[in-house]
């Protein structure tokens, strides 16, 4: 019966995180609407893993929209300010230059429209509070106030509809995500996390590749992305 | 001094409101960011006159932005439902078909990544809980949770600046809100509210125009807009 099927936007970039939660939120019987963005990000590789890793996990529809990031600027994702490589947070305070300005934020917003369009009420998202390389916008807080925020400012929150916003990784190491992914059958050879690839290949060397090559290390297994050099 | 301007990001529709929320903030001394949308509405006329208004004003800058809320669709403004014409509200819990789902929670997150980047703290906007129309996003309970998320989910906010969200239209009859701004000069010929226009022409039934028209009615004054017929 099509009302018993509960759907589900998931946010997918195409990485090692957004990847995983997809098949956790598949593996919890939901109809899975997947949304990526293309912002004018230097790592667009990664929507063309996102659209290969929403058809295998065969969801009911991809979208792809465009959000005008780049013309708004001040990130090292999105303009000409360098990715830092081989660098190490100095501190718990300190917010890395490849933070987007309020992009999850975007993201979610975005997500969430279109949640309301599609009559669903759940909304997974792969963000994460232990690897969360210093973006206040993946902190669990951050997340409660979003839906707090959501449920005031949505016709489905008017109507009394629960709007539930799933972070699965929250609280888990990268080394438990990729176990957990593993699990679940997760090809990791189909996901980018890299913040500056060059073609396909990932650096090794920025934040989301040192976290991801750490994170297959201290689970004992070999990353199967492909590198430079 | 460069240091002593405080800047504004302002969200500028082109209508009644916006228009009149500009002159406010340029009134208290801000230096305005004017932000605007292209979101596939049917009102496109809009930005026009949101550009002309602008410049009017003498903002600082005028940015432009995409949104792809023509691709999630569901609401009269952005597919093809039609918008209803001479249809007085039916209750306080009734949302017209020309809410667009989570439209302000996108707009106000654009606003917030453009005030990050440019270092500015404060963010007006034109929403009204009294002609609010029924749209969820216009409650100030609404705003509140808006701006306690921002203040989790932005680097501005994690580092303890504050973020203030200025809705200074929220508590006004559109009939204040008019007289407001024509005690700071405002020529509201220049501004467009109509959500179906013929052309340049305000097609004098929707939601938007009833409101209008009521507002120069209550005010005694005539509406300078052009009406089809």
């Amino acid at each position: 019966m099509k009302s018993n099927v509960k759907k589900a936007v998931v946010l997918l970039s195409g990485g090692l995180d957004s990847t995983t939660v997809l098949a956790m939120a598949g593996a919890e019987g939901f109809l899975c609407y997947c949304l990526s963005f293309r912002y004018g990000q230097r790592q667009e590789v990664e929507l063309a893993r996102a659209q290969r890793i929403a058809r295998h996990f065969e969801a009911k529809q991809h979208l792809v929209l465009r959000v005008d990031l780049d013309a708004i600027g001040g990130s090292a994702l999105t303009s000409d300010i360098a990715v830092p490589k081989d660098q190490p947070r100095q501190s718990e305070d300190d917010i890395p230059s490849t933070y987007v300005p309020a992009r999850n934020i975007i993201f979610l917003a975005h997500a969430l429209s279109w949640a309301e369009v599609l009559g669903a009420t759940d909304i997974f998202l792969g963000i994460n509070a232990i690897d969360y390389s210093g973006y206040p916008d993946c902190r669990p807080e951050f997340l409660e106030a979003f839906a707090h925020m959501a449920k005031l400012g949505t016709k489905a929150g008017a109507l009394g509809k629960e709007l539930r916003f799933h972070a699965p990784l929250q609280h888990l190491s990268k080394r438990e995500i990729i176990l957990r992914g593993m699990e679940l059958g997760v090809d990791y050879s189909m996901t980018h996390s890299c913040y500056d690839p060059v073609g396909e290949l990932a650096c090794g060397h920025c934040d989301a590749c040192l976290l991801r090559l750490q994170g297959f290390r201290e689970a004992g297994l070999e990353d199967p992305a492909g590198y430079v050099g």
